[in-house]
């Protein structure tokens, strides 16, 4: 959790790399979406300064309210747990399983948080071009009392078969085993019935994880919530949490942006834009072998003639921030993950990694 | 924690009594600031809007360093920990605790807490004027590892004799018991010598919390700390911590209102005015049998002739939220405790009571 290692192990930690220092950096390394805060939050910042006065409702129950409307498919309050981040929902529910399956490489904290609270953890490898291993996932199950998988997946942006996924969901629903899905980019995919929301009232194996950080662009926000039909499940984490873990300025945030339709449709407008002019831009460099079909908001790299450390070495000293992924299990100093941003920071990186190359090759 | 328990235990409900039916009502349950939210947050929370954009700073460096400037006193970095509300502080102290000896009657998440956490939980009872027992302290602290105190106390507003505390603390140093000390009233307290918080770095044992929520008015930006030399004890709590526990907006708080020296001058010589108002007045009123000595800004008032719950009723049909004190460890229905606000509230108030007194004695 909150100890040294992870903390060197996260992207976006532009203090240590450069906020000290008094360095502006163009920060490439956490997956923020590029349009920035939704002017329907900002707008409604001043109902935070009325309200933050009051406790917050111990129970949330007018920001529940909207997350159920927002998700429809018959989600109620009921079915909804908020979190300090998604952080503390990844969390409380990763804390409920003895022997997790997680699905790497991904998002360190799955991993993290099951060091610390479960006796023992399965890891299945995603297949060599990165897409899910089904297969094996299930196989590995049959010693597990649950699953930790992202849709879309970071570092990569692969996104879940829903029909080769189904025997996965029916196995644990019989055999009561936690299937713990975070889909805290699935709004940037184009297709909208990706997510499995749909399908949370009818499995209550299923546990969801969103966020407000990514799409929303509110790291800063802390919030993210939990969707799940199993009750019993839900209430058994809303006991762990401390009282009032919901600050007023997210509730603001929940009641204003999740209704934003300008904002959303333009988001996966202007991000389908950029992915295919940075991906097609990226790909006519030597030292990139490879870019990995991504459905969210970052491109995962594989690199040739190159490693991780000397391309982040060089970026940073040009004021740009990368993420490097030798710490992300299953990969190596051989990859980087870039955000995809607005053009004029694409166009940054770009020119960068055209003297990138250009010194590579000795100028020839 | 969060669960129905303590939903119906804590003051400021204003949801589940009023909001949801569309009554704004006038809050004397909980104990904020009545000068309101600092204008030194307020006027600064465009940087929020700009940062929040961005991950917190996972260590938050610059925000301990702002607390440390303010504790003065030798404090650093290293010796602050940071808490989404008071609330988490406090759940993370207590757990910590085996056998904890809670002085009561107190704020009832140190029991709630105690009791899903340690094995076994030791009272001590306030004298019968209120005051701290200190020689039942020490006799409990035998069996305990640990104390869990507040200065000022909630609900009846009486501060440690740092004279007579003297001896407990030279005796938990020597036999490595913990001194849990929850300041979250103390800016209130007239003496600012009255805090224990000159006495950390030379006493291991003291783990002090602080809270945004009272003094600064900001029950909503979940924001408190902790205060402890011992950085062992520091480090081991970290470690139960998820990543960014504090949003953007409370570090924004954090570098605002600490050196906001107008703002806390006003508000101490305001409460000072009000309290002796309040008191005076109240003293009045027949049903009233007695008020207890208050070094913060909320007053126990002990009933005659009437109920905690009648009087409830009265004033809520009227607009006004008072607490009932049935819940407290070692009190009962014949106590409640008012927040002094501001003369317009108060009178408020006063001109409620004096009806109930009216209709009390049948108009004699």
């Amino acid at each position: 959790m909150n100890d040294n290692k992870s903390f060197i192990e996260h992207g976006g930690d532009i203090y240590t790399e450069g906020k000290f220092k008094g360095i502006k950096l163009v920060d490439f390394s956490s997956n923020i979406n590029f349009l920035g805060i939704p002017k329907s939050f900002t707008n409604n910042v001043h109902k935070a300064l009325e309200d933050i006065i009051c406790y917050p409702d111990l129970k949330y129950r007018e920001a529940k309210l909207h997350i159920s409307e927002y998700l429809k498919e018959g989600i109620k309050e009921e079915n909804i747990i908020l979190g300090n981040g998604a952080a503390e929902i990844i969390n409380l529910a990763i804390r409920a399983l003895k022997k997790p399956c997680i699905v790497v490489p991904s998002f360190s904290e799955y991993e993290t948080t099951a060091k610390d609270y479960s006796k023992e953890i399965a890891f299945s490898y995603l297949n060599e071009d990165f897409s899910y291993n089904y297969k094996d996932i299930m196989e590995r199950l049959k010693e597990c009392d649950g699953l930790v998988i992202a849709n879309p997946n970071n570092p990569n942006g692969c996104i879940i078969n829903k029909e080769s996924f189904e025997q996965i969901i029916y196995y644990c629903e019989e055999y009561k085993k936690k299937i713990i899905i975070d889909e805290a980019f699935i709004e940037f995919v184009e297709d909208e019935n990706q997510s499995f929301v749909d399908k949370c009232l009818s499995f209550k194996c299923l546990f969801i994880i969103r966020a407000f950080t990514k799409f929303y662009a509110m790291p800063g926000i802390r919030l993210g919530y939990g969707i799940s039909s199993d009750i019993d499940f839900i209430e058994s984490l809303l006991k762990l949490q401390i009282p009032w873990n919901i600050n007023t300025f997210a509730e603001v945030a929940i009641k204003s942006v999740l209704k934003d339709q300008e904002y959303i449709n333009n988001s996966k407008v202007m991000l389908n834009i950029e992915r295919q002019y940075f991906t097609g831009e990226l790909s006519k460099f030597n030292f990139i072998d490879k870019i990995y079909e991504a459905h969210a908001n970052f491109l995962l790299i594989r690199l040739i003639k190159t490693t991780g450390e000397d391309i982040f070495n060089y970026c940073i000293l040009r004021g740009v921030l990368i993420r490097r992924c030798r710490n992300f299990r299953g990969l190596d100093d051989s990859f980087v993950r870039l955000a995809i941003k607005s053009r004029d920071d694409n166009q940054k990186l770009l020119n960068i990694f055209m003297e990138f190359e250009i010194q590579l090759t000795g100028g020839k």
